[in-house]
């Protein structure tokens, strides 16, 4: 039996501002313990008995992000493959391309186990006892869902009613007393959004169920670019006719549609980390029910939460706060208002705001940058390259640049001289020259940048040759 | 009548941090039309009829940044002296030695308006009325000090009981029933702080109520270095000598003491702005009860006090609260509790956190620096030279510097070179070169220094020459 865990790397966490960003949503944001939520979802599959690959589907502007998080925990070096989405289809398309791309690779019969990326499960050994009974029900013919046994009348999630492995129905987000219903009932199990299936099971469902979604998805993977090789996207999607891809959650074209489904419930420590709340609560308070993240100074203070990686914060008099600092942008709430964080994201979001798309720390395929200081007439970015990893061949119309090795060694085309800049050396890249910036080390290169120039905008930038296809 | 204003340049605002440290004390804060609380003090003294110079006894760490501060408000170049103090020794030894100043410049009739540098006044015309009022009482040996008309029973204050202009008693901070109590009988004033007096006069009183207090100044101005010339303090209190003036308020020494003592009652928008609440009071609130300087997104939020420079605050669904964000420290506080801030910075003080000395942006007497980024092996400054000013010649042991100018232009000494820096070009210093940096220029000097070495400390540093007497 081949099984091929499949991360759906979802989720803005819209209410995890200012964490997460658009371009650092969700499953980015990295827990006490230094793992980001994707990290933990790679591990969760790829430590299952018998892994041999991990299939994940993200978005194209997340590919290099994802790639760097997974390098970080992929010790075993476990092959992966990515579908890159131009923008979110929801979870039918998503599945239905990797149902796609897994029946090409391994045939009808491989089982695919579909993961969220920005949810924790605490119990990896009671998960892997579950997704066994999963792939077995799979091997059937089943459509399997992991029930959640829940705990507290939540009514943010959905509801499955069952009997054994057997669904009764879906049940949308209830009323808290409904929720309070189904909890004291017994029979009820969180929708967790994880599956399992054979690939040609969830194609043949998707063709009786939802044929406009399989068909527009399999015209669009006909004119996606395909690449192999190291390091590269397996199957990039092309985005006039993804976007000819209905857009509809597999809970309603198949779950909620088929007769082939099954239920596995189960008791995994399994959690969305919904808000603020919900993460502050993965620690443990101290004697005043404080929760700190970083260097915080209290004067009768309690059931907070604080997370500060630099600034030091100073609190006074205060009860059942989040206080989340970050280079850019400060979060203070209450803590029972933890949902309308999204409130926020979403109004930064309508004014165009930085502090909703990206981070000061910003991140390019070939590494990060970070604007340290920005002023009229001049700008200095700490600039972070991978080892091997080069930046495009370029020229800036209105910028002189200088640049100031601070760890490692630079390789450096500067018009027509190519040199090394080594740590404690600098070079000075004219307005108008061709330059390109390459580590050719093992460490990484720290740089910084100090721009000067009339007009010091990232569109100043003309591209000559770029590894990461960006001309 | 030559009438001195002597500006006592105290007040540690340990309620006001993040924003006031110890290296940027209380007088140093901004208010929102951008002048600090010294320059109002400043103006204050400055602007009334007749003054021909302004006097300040100051801490000496504090000199070159409090005449940035005068230069800046002083358009009508009214000559300033200084008295530098190397330690507070409370307000009986810094008006003795003003008044000892006073006298050996003007005579023993000159008189002296003592202002505090801390303090608020919103009515400058009431206030140069009142002015006028003591100085006839000062002229006929009066010791006069500013009674404010309470207008809530405040008990963080002294309070003075009065006829007319006759003193009655001082009083201590009462308690709220007696504060309340003095409020309604309409013969209770605020003691201000502030005081009028010819130096003669004074001078006299402390030879009879606290001489040894006189004599122990007088002994200390003997020891002390006077430095005549443009920018430069008149008079630098010897450090041992000044050590041996008893600690003691002018209340004390004199003003419970003497039989001359006279009170000018006023009216004049008088605050000494002792919290973050008193401050944030001093603007409009928006409908909400909200007070916001800088940049915040705000979801049900309400009687809230939001200040931040540089970074976003987004806010949900919380009432009452202080959040002051600064670059390298934040505060979060329930308003009820403002006067409690202290504590934080006497616990940051007994850390000897950086927080609690200086801002992340140093005052030095040529001007300013930043650091921007620290990292193991290298450190990155933002520096800004006054035009004329000069740093020491000097030379570091473990350091080599990149410097770039990115503003102005820069004259360099480097090893055995002597060379002028434009904008947008760089220089580099290795460890052991003798090297000075001088603005030559009529505009502020803007250079971004990259330091690259093992250690980075601000101690590796060797002085061989310099305009501010630091070798």
């Amino acid at each position: 039996m081949r099984l091929v865990p499949t991360i759906l790397c979802g989720g803005a966490g819209s209410r995890l501002w200012p964490v997460s960003r658009e371009l650092h949503p969700k499953p980015f944001i990295r827990l006490a313990d230094g793992q980001s939520l994707l990290q933990k979802a790679f591990l969760r599959g790829a430590t299952l008995p018998g892994v041999k690959e991990v299939l994940t589907v993200t978005n194209r502007e997340l590919f290099f992000k994802t790639e760097d998080e997974f390098r970080e925990v992929n010790k075993a070096q476990l092959p992966t493959s990515f579908i890159l989405e131009p923008f979110g289809r929801n979870t039918s398309a998503a599945i239905a391309a990797a149902a796609l791309h897994v029946v090409k690779a391994h045939g009808e019969e491989a089982i695919m186990l579909v993961l969220a990326a920005d949810h924790l499960i605490e119990h990896q050994e009671s998960f892997a006892n579950a997704v066994i009974d999963a792939a077995e029900l799979a091997q059937q013919g089943k459509i399997v869902t992991f029930g959640i046994q829940p705990d507290v009348p939540e009514t943010g999630y959905g509801y499955i009613e069952s009997e054994g492995n057997k669904v009764l129905r879906f049940v949308e987000k209830p009323s808290l007393e409904k929720a309070q219903e189904y909890l004291e009932s017994g029979r009820f199990l969180w929708n967790s959004g994880m599956f399992c299936f054979k690939a040609g099971t969830m194609l043949q469902a998707m063709e009786q169920h939802c044929p406009e979604i399989l068909a527009a998805t399999k015209a669009c993977i006909e004119q996606s670019r395909r690449a192999e090789g190291k390091g590269f996207a397996e199957l990039e999607l092309d985005a006039a006719s993804f976007a000819q891809v209905p857009d509809s959650s597999i809970d309603y074209s198949v779950m909620e549609q088929s007769s082939l489904i099954a239920v596995v419930p189960c008791n995994i420590g399994w959690s969305d980390i919904g808000s603020w709340s919900a993460l502050g609560d993965l620690s443990a308070a101290d004697d005043n029910g404080n929760r700190i993240d970083g260097s915080a100074l209290l004067h009768d203070v309690s059931n907070c939460y604080i997370q500060s990686n630099k600034r030091v914060v100073g609190a006074v008099g205060i009860d059942n706060l989040i206080i989340v600092d970050t280079p850019d942008a400060l979060l203070v709430a209450d803590k029972s208002r933890a949902q309308d964080v999204k409130h926020l994201y979403a109004e930064l979001k309508a004014q165009g705001h930085d502090a909703h798309k990206h981070h000061l720390t910003v991140h390019r395929p070939w590494g990060t940058y970070t604007v340290l200081e920005e002023d009229p007439g001049f700008k200095i970015k700490r600039i972070e390259v991978k080892p091997g990893a080069s930046l495009s061949l370029q020229m800036h119309h209105h910028r002189s640049e200088h640049w100031i090795v601070v760890s490692g060694m630079a390789r450096v085309v500067n018009g027509d001289n190519e040199l090394f800049v080594r740590t404690n050396e600098s070079t000075y890249i004219p307005a108008g020259h061709k330059h390109r910036l390459e580590n050719p080390g093992m460490l990484n290169l720290v740089m910084i940048e100090v721009q000067s120039g009339e007009y010091l905008g990232e569109d100043d930038i003309v591209r000559f040759q770029d590894t990461y296809g960006r001309v």
